[in-house]
């Protein structure tokens, strides 16, 4: 079972790394961190680098994870990472994304009528590519699969894992990581978090899109 | 605020880069991944590699935090790292670890009498080196602060920004992650896996223990 999880500069890591750490413990599993040109690609934060192989010479994945980055970085320029989703598409069994990737997925009209999710922030920006956004942390739809903002991925990998393997090996692998989340805030969803953090992020957010123009 | 997270041949990847996606978010952070000889290092499956720079060339830390790993494959025996930990931790503000990264730490010598935690099923081995092994998610004792196994650097990693910039920043963070946690099985402990499950994790780390040999 070849996974393939491309990265471009500014991804973020635990977008890709969350469903790797899940995944890759999978029975069979192996899994290429694959990107446009190769080499060792940059994390949005500057201090995070991942080797990669190049796209010409990825193996034919089963499953795609594609993770996201801050919405100004997002690759949707890349005709080469584009084709190359829509090509891998074709034979998947399952074609997944997390946080923002799911825009990227989109952008390839990969997401035309599918159920999907993206980070909180993002989630309207799906109907841009036609797809129709779903407030959950989680959305399964056919083979495609998406989890909501980075930390999102663990649960959506979790998921996925389930169907592929079945439950028991699923739960063996939460166990592995020893996934008993105990956050020691509940401010994790725009819901949950107070209206002046909600604003804090909001405000950071509107200083990195301006950044980015 | 200079944050070194060293790797090691078979580190671990999410004790890694949980803490360092909280802990890069903070205001003024910097990270740098390090290792004993800098360059590429491959985790525990052999599927992800994380450039680094020597640890000769590091910047003096003010935050440590020391991924684990596979028990078999920890750097017990890696003198140049347990030295440059010994010495990083004389001026650091904290010195943090993840699961079996408590247990490097241990071999360093900077845990003797020091509550701690670590990964469920390594627990116990933390009394090697004189520390005191505590069953909880996310312990402080002084400026040294463990997280349990693997997705425990998370929480660990948010409550230690709530230590250093306040539970405002640390909550804002929270939410740019989206960490608000919907793992599809209530697996994650062994007091809470079914005891098939909790079997089969036991199975596979006796394998891994028996190559290792």
């Amino acid at each position: 079972m070849h996974i393939a999880i491309p990265l471009f500069p500014h991804f973020t890591a635990t977008d890709a790394v969350g469903p790797y750490e899940v995944l890759s413990r999978l029975p069979h599993a192996s899994v290429q961190f694959v990107s446009t040109h190769g080499g060792p690609v940059t994390s949005d934060t500057g201090f995070l680098a991942i080797d990669t192989i190049a796209l010409a010479d990825a193996a034919r994945p089963d499953i795609v994870v594609m993770p996201g980055g801050p919405a100004p970085t997002l690759p949707f320029g890349d005709a080469r990472l584009l084709d190359w989703l829509r090509a891998a598409d074709a034979h998947t069994t399952w074609t997944a994304s997390v946080c923002t990737g799911s825009l990227v997925l989109g952008a390839a009209g990969l997401l035309s009528g599918v159920r999907s999710t993206s980070h909180w922030a993002e989630l309207a920006s799906l109907t841009r590519f036609g797809a129709i956004p779903v407030a959950e942390r989680v959305v399964f739809d056919g083979k495609r699969v998406s989890g909501a903002g980075v930390s999102a991925g663990i649960d959506m990998a979790l998921a996925l894992a389930a169907r592929i393997a079945g439950d028991d090996v699923a739960m063996a692998i939460q166990l592995g990581i020893e996934y008993d989340p105990q956050p020691p805030f509940d401010a994790g969803s725009p819901h949950k978090a107070p209206a002046h953090v909600l604003a804090l992020v909001h405000a950071k957010r509107a200083l990195r899109a301006a950044a980015a123009a």
